[in-house]
C-alpha cells in the first residue's frame, strides 16, 4: 500500500511532534500510582503489533461561543487495526456499558464478527463528516476491487459541548485525513488529542488515555492494548487505585457547574493479538466494564459507555473470504482468564493516564477546566498507604 | 416550529410534484394482488397521523462510471416520526433479520428505548454526508436549549453500487436537506425515488416501497404503517402472495450477472400510533422477518436486513422527559396479536410496492435493470388462482 | 461409552417401534406438497451424521381432568447432538421469533458458543423434571471427572395444556430416560410423538415434524437438518406452499374454542455439519424465522417461538478445550447462502411434516383436535395449482 | 392469598430461627467497612416493600463423599418479589456480566419485560428439581385459572461441589417448598445459608449477602435492594473498599488448592419500587458490572456473572393485564443516577456482607474453606486509612 502523496510529509512531521510530544508527558505510573500485571513496551494500545494511532487536534480561538467561528477544541483520533495493510478484516465483538452514545459499524460486527474499517474517536457533531471522510480514506487506500470488501468506519464518539462550538462542525476532511494519514505505531500521544481534546472526566480535564498488558501462555506471550476517549464521571465519584480521589479533591472543579453533568460518555477500544473469536472478543470487551467500575464511574443515565474489542490474531482475507488463526492455541480456561484480566487492568491504567496526561484548558465561554493536579494526587495516594513511593520519584525532583 | 425559508418554496413544489406523481403510479393491490387486512387511507407509512415523508431523488448521466461524475442514480428518503414537532422523543425498537448494515442510532434506541431524529434511508457510502447534513438540519429546527434533547440522526442504508456512482458521493447537504424539508403526509412516492432510487430487489428494479393497516381495538382504531428500501433477494427466490413469481418469471434479468448476487440489503421502518412501549416495539420490528419471509427472501449473508419500529402514541417530552402515553390501554393480548399481524401483512405489502411502483432504469455502465412486468405478473397470479379479478379490473382498461 | 444396563433392551424395542411407526407414516412430500431443495436420506435431522434422535410418549386415560390421574398425552424428545460420544462440546447459536418459551442453558450457549449436552422437548410443566433427570442422566454417562466440563441440558417446551393433565406432573425421570437412552440414527417417529405428544397447531393437531436438506459446496456435500416441536398458529393464518390453506380448511375445528389461542409456542432445532462458527449458527438460527414466515404464522404475543442451532463440524474437546473445526473451509459467501436457504426450506417442510404426521387426538375433558384431513390438503393444492401430482400419486393409489 | 397449611407453623419457627441469627450475625459495616449512601431499615433486599425471602439449608454429614449420602452443603433460598400477592406480574430486565451460568425464564423477561414467579437460587445440579418443585408449589398457591398467568420459576445456581455432593441430588421439594413458605419480609439471613450454603468466594467461605440504599427523589423516597449468591472469584483479586485485601491476606486457603479456581459463580438479584420500565431495570441490572467490578472480580472465564433487576413499582394485573405504575414520576435524569449509583453501592456492600457473615465451614472430603477473619480484615483496612473507626467499635469490645 503506498501512502497518498500529500501525507508523507505531514507524517514524518506529526510523527516527530507525537514522539516528542509523548516524551514530554508524566503518565499514571510515573507518579507512582500502583498498577497490576506488567505492560508492553510503550505501554499503549500499539503494543499489539499492527496497530496504529493518529491524532489530529484542533485548538484554536477564544471566548464566547460564535457558532461556526469557534472556539475549536476537538479533534480525531484514528485507529487502524492492522496498520495500513488492508488485505484482512479482524474479529471483533463489542459491549455496552450504558449505550447512550454512537458506534457505527455494531450491526455488522455484532452479525459477522470481523471488520476492517479505521476506528475513529471524535466529537458528537463530528460523526457524520468523520464517517464521509473516512469512506472516501477506504476509497483511496484499496484499489477499486476492494471498496466493498468490508472496511467501513467505525466512527465512536463523546461529546465535547462545554469546551467546544460542537454546533460549528469545525471537524472537516482533511482533519480526518491527518488523523489517519498521521497513525504509526510506537507511543502514542495522551490528552488533550484527536478526538480527546476537548473532554472532561471526574469533572477535570479528560481526554485520550492508553494502556497495555503483556501476559505468558505456555511458551508464548500475547497483549492486550486499550485505547479510550474519556468524557465521563462526576467528581465524587472517581476512584483511582481504589483511593476515593475525587471526594479528597473536591475543589478545582470546572468554572461552569453545567460541565459537570454525568451525561458525557467514554469509549473503550481493546486490541489484542491472541486469536480469539469474536464471542471471546465479546467477552473481553464485557471486562472493559469491571474496569471502568474500578475507576468509579456509575455508568450515568445519558453518559454513554460502549466498548469494541479486536482480536489481529484472528484474521479473515478481503479476497478470499479465509480465515486466519495466527495460533492453534485453544484459547479456554486460564489463558482467558489471563486476557480478561489484562483488559481490565489496562482500562483502569489508561483511565488514569487519560486524566494525568491531560493539561489544564480554557475553551468554549471561557470555561476552565484543570488538570488532576499531580502532586495532590500523590498526596492523596500516600495517605491511603497507595503510592509507589519508587516509581513517584523521578516526577518530584 | 416554523419552516426554514430556504423550504418553503421548495416544500411547496416538491409536494405538488409528489403528489401528482404518486397519484400516477400503479400499486399492487391495484393489480389484483391479494392482500389480508385492512390498509389506511393512503395505504402507506403516513397513515400513521403525524408521519411525514420526504424524498430528494438524483438521476443523472449514462454510460461508464467516472467517478464524481456519475452516472447519478441514488438519493435520499427521509421520514419524520413526529412531523415538524421535536418536543417528543418517541419510543422504538429494533430487531435484526442480518445485520450486514448500517443504522446510525442503535446504540441510544437499545439503551433508553427513545429517540427523536429523523430516519433517513439512502445509499450505503452516502451514511456519512446525510448524518452530517442531518445534525446540520436539527441544529437549525430547534432552539439552542434543545440541540441536545435526544435528536439524533437515524441513517439506514442499501447499496445502489450496480446503478449508482456510489464513489462520487453526489448526494451534498442540500439533497438531504431536500428530502428533510419536503416531508409532508399523505401520499408517498414509491419506487425510483429517494433512498431507493438506484436499488435492485429480486434482479427486478427495486427501491421505496410503503403501505399500512387498519386495526380495531374495542372501540378504537390503531394503525401500523411501514416504509421500506427495498435492494435484496434473487430472483429465483422472489413470491408474491404465496406465489412463486420469480421462478415463473425467469427472464427479464439485469443486463449483467453481477447485479443479482445476495448482497444487497432491506431496511424496514414500522410505525404505528397504538401506545407501545419500547419492548414491544422490539417485538413489532420482530415481526418484519415473517413478513420479509413471506416475500420469499433466505436474507443472503450479506445482505443487512434491520428493521425499526417506533410508536407516535408512547412519547418523551424533551424538555421535562415525562412520558406520554397516549391511551392507557393495556396492550397485550389479542390487541398485540392485532398488531403484529398488521406489520407482517403491511410489510408483505409494501415489498410488492417497491416492486410495482419502480420503472425500469439504466444507469451506470449501461447496465439495465428492467421493473416488474405488470401483466405477466397479473398472469402467473391467475395462474395459481392468486389474483383478485376485481381488484385488477381498473389496471387493464 | 457404554450404554447404561438398563437402557439396551428398551433401545432395541423402541428402536424397532419407532422404525416401523415411522415408515407407517405419510410425509408432506408424499402428499404432492411441493418443497424446493434436496432432503437427505430420511429427511430428518438424524441426516446429520452423529445426531440422535428419541422419544418417549405418555398417552393414557381419557374424561374429564383429575389432577395428577390425567387423562396424560405428553412426552420428551431427546436430541443427541453427537449421540452417545460427550467428548466434544459442539459450537451453537440461539435466535428468537417470539421469546416467551423456556429454553435452558441460553445464557452458556450465547456465552461461550459450545455446549454438550442433550436438548429435550417436552411440555411447559414438565421442564423441571426433564431438567433434573437429564442431568442425572449425564451424570450417568460419563467418567466423574467429566460431569463439569460443559454438558448441560437444553430443555424447551411449549404447552399441551388443551389435551393433557399438565398440573398433573405425569413426565418422571424414567420416561426422560427412555428418550435419551433410545435415541438413535436414521428415521425419526412425528406428530404425536415424545415432547409433541400434546400438541396442537393451526388448531389442527401438531406436535414432532422433521426435514433435511443438503447442499453441494465444491466437492463436499454439507447438511442442514431442522426437528421441532409445533404448538403455534390460529387456522386462518395457516399457509402450506404459499397457499392459504387455513383460510380454505375453516372446518375441521378443536372440540373447544379455547384450544386455538395464538400463545402456544414452537421450538425448533437445527443442526448441520457444516464447520460453522458459533456467531454463523447464531445466523442460521435466524432463518428458522424467515421459514416460520412461510407457513404463515405470525408470532402471537405468548407464543414462544425460539431456534437453536448446533454444528457438529465444529468443536471443542471436553478434556483439553482444542477446537476441532472437521473442514478447513472459510463460511462465508455463497457456501453461507447455501446453508441459510436450507435452513428455511427444511422449517418449512418440517412445520408441514408435523401436521400431517399427527393424527387425530382426544384428550383431556374429552377435547377432540383433528389431523390436517390428507384430501383436502391436496384438493386445497391443486385448486391453487400448487400439487405436485406426481409425488401425490402413491398416497391415493 | 392464604398460607398453605403446612407451612404456618414452620414459617414461624424458621422467622423465629432467621430472626434470632440475623441479629447475631456481624455485617461488614459493623466493622468499619467505610460504604457510600444510606441503606433501607434492615440493610437487605426486603427494604424493598413487599419483598419476601426464604432459606432452606441443608448441612449434614461429614468426610469422604459417597455420592447420594453426602456430606450435604448446599440449600435453597426464594425471593417473592411481592411476597404471597401474586396478583401481579413485576417489571424486570436482566444483564450478563459473564454468561456462563444458568437463569431460566430469561427468555420470557427479555421479551415482555414481566414476570411473576418466585426467584430461586441453589446449587447447579439442583436447578431441575427446584424449577420442578416451584411449579408445584405455584400451581397450589394460585386458583387455576391463573395457573398460566405468568408465573414461572426463575431459578439461578452457581456451583457448590468443593463442599457438597452435588451429584447426590440432596435438594428434595420439600426444601424448595420450605425457602418458598418461609419467605418473610424482614432481616436476611446471610452466609452459609439456603443457596449459598456450600459456596466460596475468593477462597474465603461465601454464601448470601444483601444490602440496600434509599434514595430522595423530589419528596419521594426510593429504595434499591440487593441480595446476592456468591461463590466467585480468586483470592488475589479481592478488594474491600478500594483496598487489595485479597493480596493483604494471601494464607487461610482452603484446605485443596482446586477450590480456588476461577470457575464458579455469581447470581446478583436486584430489587427497587421505583416505577422503573423493562428497559430501565436491564440499564439497573447493567450497574452490577461495575458494583462487581470494584470488589475485583474478573468476570473469570467460567464464572457464571448474572443479574436480574425487577420493579414492584411497574406491575402488571395477572387477571386483566392492566399496566400500573405505582408513581408518574418519569425515571430520567437525576433521579435515574440515583438509582444506578444505589445498585452500585449495594452491590459492593452485599459482597462484603457475604463474606463477612459466611462462617468457616468444613464439607466433601474433608475441604475446609476459612472464613474472612475479621480482626485481619481491619487490621488491612486500618492500614490503607480506610477503616471507619466509629463504626468498627463495637465489634471490637
Amino acid at each position: 500500500m503506498l501512502m497518498p502523496f500529500r501525507s508523507i510529509a505531514l507524517y514524518l512531521f506529526t510523527a516527530l511532534l507525537l514522539t516528542a510530544r509523548a516524551e514530554d508527558v508524566t503518565r499514571a505510573r510515573d507518579l507512582g500510582v500502583p498498577f497490576e500485571g506488567v505492560p508492553g513496551p510503550v505501554n499503549a494500545i500499539t503494543d499489539v503489533a499492527g496497530v496504529m494511532v493518529g491524532h489530529s487536534t484542533l485548538i484554536h480561538g477564544s471566548g464566547e461561543v460564535v457558532i461556526g467561528e469557534g472556539p475549536v477544541r476537538t479533534g480525531v483520533t484514528a485507529i487502524l487495526p492492522r496498520g495500513r495493510d488492508f488485505s484482512q478484516l479482524v474479529a471483533a465483538g463489542r459491549a455496552v456499558i450504558n449505550g447512550t452514545g454512537e458506534m457505527t459499524g455494531s450491526w455488522l460486527i455484532d452479525e459477522t464478527g470481523y471488520f476492517g474499517g479505521p476506528i475513529m474517536l471524535t466529537g458528537t457533531t463530528s460523526v457524520g463528516m468523520v464517517h464521509h471522510a473516512t469512506t472516501r480514506w477506504i476509497r483511496d487506500q484499496l484499489p477499486p476491487s476492494q471498496w466493498f470488501s468490508g472496511l467501513i468506519p467505525v466512527v465512536a464518539e463523546t461529546l465535547d459541548i462545554h469546551l467546544n462550538d460542537v454546533w460549528g462542525f469545525h471537524v472537516k476532511p482533511e482533519h480526518v485525513f491527518e488523523a489517519l494519514d498521521s497513525a504509526s505505531a510506537g507511543r502514542v500521544a495522551e490528552g488533550n488529542v484527536g478526538g480527546g481534546t476537548g473532554m472532561i472526566a471526574y469533572a477535570f480535564k479528560g481526554g485520550i488515555g492508553t494502556a497495555s498488558r503483556r501476559i505468558a501462555v505456555g511458551d508464548d506471550t500475547y497483549t492486550v492494548g486499550v485505547l479510550l476517549q474519556a468524557n465521563h464521571g462526576k467528581r465524587e465519584n472517581l476512584k483511582i487505585a481504589g483511593v476515593p480521589v475525587g471526594r479528597e479533591i473536591p475543589d478545582m472543579m470546572p468554572s461552569r457547574d453545567s460541565a459537570e453533568a454525568e451525561k458525557n460518555s467514554l469509549v473503550i477500544i481493546l486490541a489484542t493479538d491472541a486469536p480469539l473469536t469474536p464471542t471471546q472478543l465479546r467477552r473481553l470487551a464485557r471486562r472493559a466494564a469491571l474496569g471502568v467500575g474500578r475507576g468509579g464511574s456509575i455508568g450515568g443515565y445519558m453518559s454513554g459507555e460502549l466498548a469494541l474489542a479486536f482480536s489481529t490474531g484472528n484474521t479473515i482475507s478481503i479476497g478470499q473470504q479465509q480465515q486466519t488463526l495466527t495460533s492453534p492455541t485453544a484459547w479456554h480456561g486460564e489463558a482467558l482468564n489471563g486476557l480478561f484480566k489484562a483488559a481490565i487492568q489496562a482500562t483502569e491504567e489508561a483511565l488514569a493516564n487519560a486524566l494525568v496526561a491531560a493539561e489544564t484548558m480554557t475553551g468554549a465561554n471561557n470555561l476552565t477546566v484543570h488538570a488532576l493536579p499531580e502532586e495532590r494526587l500523590q498526596s492523596v495516594l500516600r495517605r491511603y498507604n497507595r503510592l509507589d513511593e519508587a516509581a513517584s520519584a523521578p516526577s518530584s525532583p
